[in-house]
Parts: structure tokens; sequence; C-alpha cells
């Protein structure tokens, strides 16, 4: 297993299974000075937090938080940051119930895929590494990323924009940013909302789960961050959106929107606005031309499919028999996991960018030396 | 400028402008032995080449592609790969045409950005780096991929699978090789083709341009590639797919639909088929779970936006003034280049798989000696 | 802070200071279906412990390792590995003894590197990360490649083949093996040991400290594992043991000495030995030529510095008032590390071996499809 | 192969064999705006071509060098730049000679590592990959690297300081400066370097070659540059110097001969100098501690063994028929590569130094933001 590390100059590291001792990040890049604390980067981490929402896995996990590294008097030292969650909700009777079923692949896991790659010595307990519960290390690194980023003059969002079908009305940054969390489907737009929720009750009441589609805008980027070609912010973005367990797609501003456009509709005009600045007319390239930001918003969304885990009867194989076999509903699960992964969604995007931030900073350093217009 | 390799066994790193003196790839990672010839490669070149039909450009290069480094005999020697293919369409009085317009923002391209990041030194000519022209390379590297992946019963079939609304109907694999390459849109399905090219060709008269949406899809890929979290198979797919400039958008298998589906719609349901292998009913998952292949085939989509160059005037900033500008018709453009995208976004799609290929194999050949169940 | 994870497919990522909660590695790459302890890794740990010893540190650490991710019912799972280790011995009066000198540069230690750096973010207290303290989480990843590497049938030796001015008689592997961790200075020739410890003690005496020479044996590296051009075998050998505080030499096979041979006597004359393999009459290369393993013993130095830490007062200065000062005596510290580094250099050349074998694995795997021949 | 990519944000790959049609170089990293032109580069190929001096091999390759992408009007675009060199000298003649001994191992030389690795596709041609002739990518890249590094107050010199046991004086960075490149050997005491050439000629009188020292050394590094841990500035350049095909050995500042010190002897103390800086009164550290520049000159030095092609006869096994074998004398060689590889050496430091300076400006960019003390 190789790819427990993202990032170039912010590198996020991670290891730690749902049913193992613990969960552990280790964080390269941050810059020495930074003023954090364990409280901090818990506020995010609750927000991702299962059992607190009807729409929530019945999981309870009290994701305490704590930087044992890096961190001396409250500031960081320059040293790599530790981050340690250890697991609490791990009871006899759960980890009986995953053995109970280790050789039968749960439909929509990655159980199939685990022991074709690691034989029998994959882990059956609640998923291992390919848990939801992974991404809890994904939120506190994206909190350390949230506070320099918030240093830089950068602020990340998230919201529900679309849940089987119900959408919210277009938002603007600042409009999600005055309904942010409000609801348990954290949907910006709170009458959409309502419906969500409604629907994603009935459906639990079906014993299944529910779909939806994840918007994050970041405001305050500056113009010029991304590497052409192979390394573009939207290529690194999708990169880190993709990455987490349940995005089954990823698009910028207009997204899939520009295959029935004309050029002449999806064209971003720009103009020199009152301050004198270019500023674009419309953002369809969601903030990002040729792979660099140019100063707008950036809008991306991720599509998320319902939670593979429901209280219905399924049909399966089973791995030791290799024969067809039936898996019985399962209790212990969330309706929706969108909510959940706004937090997730707005972590990888605020890496992503200080990451890029970071890279950029260093040639420009070079550059500005060597001439004085940039 | 620092994105310009990708991968981490089978590594491509490329440079060249559009209007420079030539394209290059540096291949790191060939195997030693592989059959193969400045012919081959220069086949799936041809496939992207403008000026072969009414729906592309009509900028003339022949993209003669030449293996200099890396070959003896006509096999790899396991030396880095070096391909060069020369720039020859670059007359004087298309340079002029861009230095003429080069303080103008050409609206859906890259200047602004570049601006921003680079200051005046940026490339004005042909968009120099953010040209499409870059992609040669990618087709060029994965020319090589589809060599190698040959070798390992892996194919990898691309097509245009929906054209300003047009959509072809639902293809299978061994479909769209029955009908590859066959038309100027290359969509496998013939009737949505003919569709597509006559609303093409409305909207070309009318100087404008049209988006799509290409198609991938991998056979014979087998189960167990991708790297659980960060690295996953779709994760870095994604990232090669969102790094060709004209893309906004990458889903697998049903995409951006799940957010519609409610679980036990979307759950793809495993069984042992006749030859007593898992097997999965549905593939809604795009042959990836949890980030590893699960053996079926590996299904993904990209909306391409329409040509950034129209024929119709537009409004514009002047970024040597600072003033609103006015940017003329241009006549030297693709009315789409939904079609020859296809070529690319299959060589990226290529270059990722081999390189999560070659990765897996250096753990399998390690963990298979430790114990002989795998 | 980047330089915290270290190689390609078999990657070590670590943090933790002196003087922090706890040490901790993940490693990322280790194949599924290893049988490993905590027992296992911690064996290689007592071998670098400090406070064992009269040529030690009377630190009193435990060292106490535990695998808390990555492993299920004692075999590895596929997962990153997380090791952690608690730091015990940091009682106040320590802590208090680093805060009062915490402005003065302590000559030969990375104080003013780290100030400079970090500014006064820097952590003060027992030198942070860049104590000796962090190459436990070297051994302790260096036991998980130990343990992989043996089932390869590569074993990995080293000893202290020279203190102050006094060496060791020229060793085999199997002289090596033989007298293996021994005696207090890990000097696999008795009588050199003996000589060694008296002039180190006497050093001690004086309050002064004293270094020394590592030499690491590998033995059963097949022939072809390195990279050739910048990824050397051993140039990567030679960036992870030049990467261990106190080491200031690297050389391999017949080192410095090279450069006052001819080529005639520098030269491995290669023969068919008794069992028809290409084998080497001498091992002047120390087992590579080109970068790339052939076969023989790899052979590898480093040059250890003295324990920059004396009980003896020095001039220095203060960074709070920018003037000069003095620095009295530390009483608690290592009269030589050159024993304990031996640990730490093998585990640098296990690490690195193993992350060359995968990949080589990697490549090879693909190669063979092709060809029958390798 | 895997290893023809170095650095981080500053990153050079190469391709190209001793007999290809070409060496091609892609620098990725290099900032916009530098004014940089073929004949610059150039001027630091021609320190390192062949058949300049009765030392050298008589091989007469001009070495020509241009660069033909990332240039706009002589100022690099931020786009990689790409550097081609033809080679000119492969006559038929010339690989005739390569082939009728392909299947020969010649001692010293990399053919049996390659055959072992790469079959019988491994290039026998001039060694392929493995030739010297590689090394001119790594001068043609370190001739931007030294550019830019100019622009930043940063000199990088090296010197041959001993060949056959015949040492240089001590000498400061002036006094390499004022000798630098004067005579054949690169030796920057004059009368040294009469006597080593003097050695050297009568070693090549007797048909074989001569191993040598050459140390670098570079002054206006700013303290500050280097991550701790893995990736110390100490431990990347020995990373790239080792690289160097016929390096055996590095070692900083006092290097190897640390292990004869006692710490209070190898300490280098620091003080408050006139300008109220802080300075070291010695520099046993070779300018580097815990692995980060500490602003005095940065000074290392590899052994480099003697030219492996020699003009007496050997024995050898021939790789076809596995039996013993005998290598007739080669004529077309250099007596000695210590001079020709101090431009490499150069390099690779200036190349290294580069990459953490732009790291490093990455991080302090965002740290100085937050806190105004650095």
């Amino acid at each position: 297993m190789l790819g427990n590390t993202i990032g170039r100059m912010f590198r996020v590291t991670a290891c730690g299974e749902s049913y193992g001792d613990a969960l552990v990040a280790i964080i390269d890049g941050c810059p020495a000075g930074l003023e954090i604390s364990d409280v901090e980067v818990q506020k995010e981490l609750d927000a991702r937090r299962p059992g607190t929402s009807p729409l929530d896995s019945p999981r309870q996990e009290t994701d305490q938080v704590h930087i044992f590294a890096g961190l001396r008097n409250g500031f960081t030292t320059g040293a790599p940051l530790g981050l340690i969650i250890y697991n609490v909700d791990r009871h006899d009777i759960h980890v009986k119930q995953y053995f109970d079923v280790k050789d039968l692949v749960r439909p929509g896991h990655a159980e199939y895929t685990y022991m074709i790659k690691y034989g029998n010595y994959a882990d059956w307990c609640g998923a291992g590494r390919a848990s939801g519960r992974e991404t809890c290390m994904r939120v506190a690194a994206g909190a350390v990323a949230k506070k320099i980023l918030a240093g830089q003059g950068i602020e990340v969002l998230g919201h529900t924009c679309e849940c089987m079908g119900i959408k919210s009305k277009p938002l603007t940054f600042d409009e999600v940013k005055a309904h942010y969390r409000k609801n348990h489907i954290n949907c910006a737009d709170p009458e959409a909302a309502e419906k969500m929720i409604a629907r994603v009750m009935e459906i639990k009441d079906e014993g299944d789960t529910a779909g939806g589609v994840v918007e994050v805008i970041a405001r305050g980027v500056p113009a010029g961050l991304g590497e052409p070609v192979f390394d573009k912010l939207n290529a690194t973005i999708a990169h880190g959106l993709m990455s987490i367990g349940a995005v089954r797609g990823v698009e910028f501003g207009a997204g899939f929107g520009v295959s029935k456009m004309k050029g002449s509709e999806c064209n971003d005009i720009p103009h020199i606005d009152d301050n004198g600045k270019v500023r674009f007319k419309t953002n369809k390239a969601g903030g990002i031309e040729g792979g660099i930001s140019n100063g707008e918003d950036i809008i991306v969304r991720v599509a998320v499919k319902p939670t593979a885990t429901i209280s219905i009867d399924q049909d399966t194989v089973n791995m030791a028999t290799m024969k067809n076999d039936r898996l019985s509903a399962i209790t212990r699960r969330d309706p929706t996991i969108t909510a959940r992964l706004v937090a997730v969604a707005e972590s990888m995007v605020r890496i992503t960018i200080l990451d890029h931030l970071m890279m950029w900073r260093g040639y420009d350093a070079i550059q500005t030396f060597e001439h004085p217009w940039t």
C-alpha cells in the first residue's frame, strides 16, 4: 500500500484502520510559528464526526485529536506535526459482527479488491484502511491547512448542493458562508435542505441510503497557483477529491455542462473592474485557466455515492467457499454520507491549494529576485 | 513550472512549446526488450494530428516522431526513451499574428494566468506550453504504454460519447472496438456520429465551437491495481485526465448519476460466474472499488469544453494598457477538439494504468515470495 | 521541514522530538502477510538504546515500541504500518537544563541553523528533531525491512571498524557475523575492540568524546538492484547514511583509497566460478558497478563524528544577546556514538536496499513477461 | 531505468546514450525571466569536453548544446527548458570496436550489471547510458543553476585537490578562484598541479590510468538551506555526487578525519564577528550543521576512481560463452577523469543547492507572512 502520502511541499502521510488502536497523520512542511491547538483541529473533526445527526451512523467515536509532535508552547516549531486519534468504539460485539461475515464480499465495499490485492491478510474488520474512518486524518490535516490559508486570506467552504435530485439554488461564496453547517445535510439553501433531509429520512426508513453532490468554493486564492501541464491546480485538486472513498466524479465550474456549450458561451470574458484589476464576467472555468488560478473563486463539485452498507439483504459471494451467498441487512450505518463528506472535501481542497501556494512561493521568490516586475 | 513529469514507476517528462523548435518527451521506467519503432508511435500520433478532418484546425503539422534514445536495433535497452517531434508549421505569418495580439487576453485561454505567473516573459506565441500542442507528447508516451499493456493483455479505447447534447447509445468495449475511429467525431455509434458531425458543422458555420464528452474503457485490467487512500486508481486517472487542458470534469462508472441513486441501486452485486470466478452483475463503480481495480472494465468519462478560439469578435482586456479591448475573430481553429482529445485521453489512462501495474508488480513479487496463496 | 520521508516504494515517514510526547514512524509499502511483532522490532531498538553501556549517554529511555496500525493477528495487512515509542525520561529537571541554555548555541549541534531556519519557534529542548533520538524510528523501520529482506535471502550487518585511529583488521561478512554485537564498541575484531574501548574511556575521563568509522556489509543482494544515473544504488545508500546526524563521510569498497590507485589496481576482474557463475576476484567497487549491484557483498563505511556534547566548557554565542558567551560542561552524554550508530547505519542500508528491490521487481515482472531470457 | 530525474523543485531529467543520436535534458522549475543563451551553457560544457588536453580521451565531440524549449527572445519563459547535444563522433569504426567485444565484460565498467538488469537488450555501444558521456547533461543543467545562483550571490567552484597521493595545499575559496581551471589537471595549487600532471603522464605511458580527489566549495550559501532528517543538505549533495559514475566516496568538511578527532577538536566554535554576525572559527562541519547550511563555505570532497578503460590486457569473462576470456588493451581513453569530473561535481552541487533554495523560499514566504521576526 503506497498511497498514504499526498503533496509535494505540504505533505500529509497517514495510517490507521477503522478498528485498530489509533489513526495518525504526519504533516511535513508546516512552517514554524503557526499558533495552533488540539481544540482548533477538534472543531473541524467535530463537523465530520458520526453519531451527531439522524443522517449519520450511530457509531460512537469521540474522535479526540492530540498533536503529539511539532508543537512547543502552542506554536509549530517547523518540525513535522504528528496528530493522533485513538479509536474508542471498537467493542468486541462489533468486531465479532465483522468477523462473522469476513468471507462475504459486502457489495459496494472494497473487500473484494483488498482480498485480491492483499490476500487473506487483508483487514476484514470495519473495512480496515478502506473505511471512511481514514478521512478523520484528512480533516485533521485540513484543519492545519485551513489555519495557514487563513493567514494568507484564503477561505474554503463546502456544502451539499444536491441530494437525490433535489438541488440547492445557485449560491455565492457569501451565501454559503451565511448558512454554513446550519442543518444536518449541510446544505446552505435552507428550503432545499429541508426537502433533502425529508427525502433521506424516507429512504432511511426503506433501509436504504442516498447519494448527493458536494460543492466546494475557495475564495481569496491568488491568481498564479498551479503548475502547467501534468500538475495543474484542477488536476491535483481532482486527485485529492477523487481519492475520497465515496466520490465518483469531479467537475470544475460549468463542469459536464461544457459538453453542451458553444465556445462563445463557455469562454469567461475578462474586463477591468472598478479597482483597475482584471476580473472575469462569468466563472465557467471554476477559477482556473490552463491549470492556473485566475483570481476568481475556485468552484468544484464532487458526486458522492450512497452509503454502500444498507439495511436490506443483498446477494453476494463468499470468498472462502467461492459460492454465491447472501449478506443480511446491517443496521449500523449512515443514511447518507454526503453531509459528513463536506468537511473531507473541504480539507482535500485546502491541502492541495496550500501545497501549490508553497511551491509557487518558492519559484516566485527566485523570480522576483531576478526581475522587479512580478 | 514544475508539472512536467507524471508517474512514479513509468514516468513521462515533457517539454516544448507550440511555436518552439521541437517537443520532447523522456520516458523513464520503460522495461528493456520491448520492440517498438517510430512507425508504431506515429500511428497513435496520426489519430491526434490536426488538419485531417473538417472538424480540426487547419494547422499543418506532420508530427513526425523520432525515438532518439533508449532504442538499439529496434528494442528498448532499459534506458529512458527520448522522443522528439520538430515543429514545422511555424511560418512568420503565424508568429506575427500572435505577436500582434500578444497583450490581449484571449478568452478561455491561459494567457492571463501565465502572464500573472511568469510576467512579461510568458510565451505569447501560440499559447506556448499551454497549447493543445503539448498533448502530442502525451500521445507519443501513451503509444509506448499501449505496446507494453498489450503484452499484458490490457486494451484501452476511447470514443466521443456525447457532443452538444447528442449522446451515443450505451456501448460495450467490443462495440466501441468495432467502430473505433471510423468517423471524424470518433463516435462509435454511427447514427449518433452523423448527428454530432452535422451539429458541429452548423456551429462551425456560425464561427463557433462545440463541447463534448469522451469515454475511455480499459479492458483486461487485472483486479488489484491501485493504491488505497491517496493514490487510488481512480484518483490518479482523474489527475492525468484533468491535466488535459480542455477537460472540466471526470467521472467513473455511474459518475454524477450516483447522486440520484439509492445504495441498493448503486451497489454492484458480485456473483460466481460460469468459470468459477468472481464477477459483478453491474458496473456502476466503473471497475474500481476502494481505489483498486475489480477486474471489470474501467469506465471513465471526461467533459471537454468547446475550443476557446472562435471566429467571433470578443470583448477582452489588454494587459499592456490595462484597458478593456476587443479581440477579433480568429480563423485558424478546431470546430471541436473532442474528436482529437480521444487519443489524448486514452494515452493518459494507459500511462496511469501502466504506472500502477509496475508498482503493483513490485509489491506482489515481494508478497508472493513470503506466502504462496496470492 | 520537508525531509521526513525517504524511499519510493518502501517509504518511511517519521516525526517526534527528543522531549516531545512520542516518536512515530509510518511505513508505506510493506507487503501483506509479513509476520512481525513488537518484540522483533524491539530487539533492534535495544541495540541502539542508550544507557546500556559505559560508552553511552546515561539517559534512561526504555524505547518500548508498539505497532499500532497495519497489523492483524500478527501479520501485516498491506496497510501502512504505524509504530510508536513514547518518550519517558523527560523529567522537569532535564527540560529545565535545556531551557536555561536555550539561547546559547551548543557547538557542534544544530541550534544555530534551526534558529536561523525556524526562528524563535525552533524547539530548544533536547535538540528537538535534530536530536539523535529521531534515529529510533530509523531503527524501528529498519527492523521491518530486515525481516522482509531475510525472506529474500539478504542480510545486512554493521560494526565499528575504526575508532580514534585504532582499526579493526579487515573482516569478511562471516567474521563480522561471528563477533556481531559482542562488545560495547560493537567492533567485530575483539582485540581492536578492547583497544578502542580503553581509548574511549580515557577520552571520557578527559570529559571529551570520540569519533569513529562504521562499516556495513550487505550479503545476498542480487545483482541488478539500483537505478542508473541519478538513483544509483550507491547514491541512494549514501543519501540515507549521510542523513544520519553524526555522519561526515560515506565511501564504498576501496573508497577514498581509489584516489591513489591505478586503473589496473582498481578494476575488479570477473571470472567464472566453480558453479559457472560470474564472480569478481576483488571487491574494490563495494559490490556496485554503474550504480547497480553486481552480486558481491555491498560494503560501505561512514565517518562518525565525536559526540558534540562534551564535559568541557566551550566558547559560544548567545542568540538572545547576540554576544559572545560561554557554555558550561554538560555531563549527560555519550562518550562516543559510534557503537550506537551501527544499528542506525544498518537500518538505512536495509531500507534503501529494500526500496530498490521493490522497484526492480516491478520492472522485472513486466520485462520478464515480454521476453523469456531474463 | 528509473533514476533519470533529480530534484524536487528544480528538477533535471535526462536521456541519451554515448553512441545514440543525441543527449537531452529537461529542466523543470526554472523561473521565468532568466537571461540565458546557448553560449553560456556551452562555456561550462567546454570545461568538461574531452579531447582538449593530453589527460583526456581523444574522442572528438564538439558537445554543441542548444536550448530548444523554454526560451523566448533570450529569456526563460517559465516553461521547462529543453537542452540537446547531438553526438557527432560515432563513426562506424568505433561502433564496430564495441560490437566486437560486446559479450566481454570490461572490468570496472557497468556491462555486467546492465546485462543482468536489462538482459541482451542492454546497450553495448560505448557503455550506453552508463557512459561518462551522460554527464554532459549534468553540466548543461548545472550551467543553468549556476546562472540562477549567481543572481542570489552564490558561487560554487571545484578543483582537483589530490591525485595519486599528491595533495594540493589547503586552499580557501578565493585561492581556488584565483587559480581556477588554469591547468590540465584543474588543480588550483600550481606546484601540486605540475607534479600531478607529471605523475599522470607517467601512468599514461604505462598504459594505465589514475585516480584522484575533487573538492567543491560553495560560497554565499545563506544559512538555513537543507531539510532536517532524511533530506539534509549534505545527504542530498552526497546523493547527487555519488550518482556520478566514477565517484567512490563523499565527505564534508573534516570528513573521514572526524573519526580520529575528539569532540573538543571537532566542534566548530561560534562567535560574533566584527559585523555583529554569528560566524564559526573553524569549519570542520563543512558549512552544514544538522543538515542545514550555517553560512560558512560548504566544503565537500569526492573520491574519483581511475578510468576503468586501460591500455593493458585484462582477464575477464565472455557473457555469450560464459567462459573466462581476455580483453585486449583499449587505446581511446582518458588517463584520468579527475580533471574533467570537476565540472560535473560542481554542477551536481549547484543543482542541489538551488533545489533547496527554492524549497526553502517556499516555506519561508509562508512563515514570514505569519510572523515578522525571520
